[in-house]
């Protein structure tokens, strides 16, 4: 499959948000920036995620295209159900699908670099399937609950409070523009940042 | 039509971005956001724009559905070229649809309502064409070149440089994640801000 393919699958030049399924033995599901760039198509994992874990033991895994706010913000936060999950085979395997994607494209990992941070890898395109779908007007609401979920985990990172504030703008944004399942997935995000609080407060306490 | 269909054609819960089309003379192009709540839509349209001059008259006009970052932006700041138009029969008159749209959603005003600034609309959906499409795969560059142009619509009107340094941080991330076409779309509007900048600037001198 050429790279110039990725263009009917919906992975275009620039970053594509996607959620990334891998693991031959347990599904996993998180989301992702793939960057495209001069017909080349790179990912950047960091250490520490199942994800990383899968891939580096793989290199093997799939890039689902969705505009799901909901799917994105359980993904970012926990695993996705089991009944989210549908398998493709692959040499014998099989790779972890979104069900319910627009369209998944199976990648392999080549020149696969270590950092002390992060594995970087160049992926190769192997197959793609695309699924019924419908187009959608671009909503404010839902790029700004994923910019929100962007900023939370930097919050659970570094436990800096001017997150915080930008992830009020973001859900103002969402909670202004978004359609139920935008809302939904803000307050999803809202509980999850709820229980990062207590941990990052609960971790100052005991410095 | 009733307004449950508006799913297949893209315009969902919530505020919808789309490119507006008027004017079975003159046909002109514009970006608007759609407000679809307890299955009603709604417009809401600014006095002074050719858009408001269309629409009060014809009381129809067409709601094109796409993500193309250059149509939102050309739109913004200047009409469409009319190879970028195709005509679309309604009551032995035509309306101008979007040639490269997802889908085109005809709808005729009701209700409307005239205050000091604006006029609002209650709207119904006529009947709807969908084009070939492609998905894509949800991109921060993209729609931070669209809240680019929104930013600069404010600026152009308050010539606070405030709405210059939301640009600013916007066009970051559509040099960062967009692909080609966002680049390109963001240089329009950076031609444009320069321009809009000479008109604050001078009418700030003659103050």
């Amino acid at each position: 499959m050429e790279v110039s393919e990725l263009d009917k699958y919906g992975i275009c030049d620039g970053i594509s948000e996607i959620i990334l399924t891998s693991g031959m033995k347990n599904p996993n599901a998180a989301p992702i920036g793939l960057i495209r760039k001069d017909n080349r198509v790179f990912i950047r994992l960091y250490r520490g995620s199942t994800t990383y874990e899968n891939v580096k033991q793989d290199e093997v895994f799939a890039a689902n295209v969705t505009c799901d706010p909901l799917l994105f913000i359980k993904s970012t936060f926990s695993n996705l159900e089991d009944e989210d999950f549908k398998y493709h085979p692959l040499n014998s395997k099989s790779i972890p699908l979104l069900k319910n994607s627009a369209t998944s494209v199976i990648f392999i990992c080549d020149e696969i670099k270590h950092t002390k941070q992060a594995m970087t890898a160049e992926i190769i395109p192997m197959g793609a399937v695309a699924n019924d779908y419908l187009p959608r007007a671009i909503n404010r609401g839902l790029t700004a609950v994923i910019e929100a979920a962007v900023h939370a985990t930097r919050y659970k990172l570094t436990g800096n409070n001017e997150f915080l504030d930008l992830i009020d703008r973001c859900l103002e944004t969402t909670y202004k523009c978004g359609g139920q399942r935008e809302k939904d997935a803000a307050e999803i995000l809202l509980n999850e940042i709820d229980e990062i609080k207590k941990h990052v407060d609960g971790g100052k306490d005991t410095e």
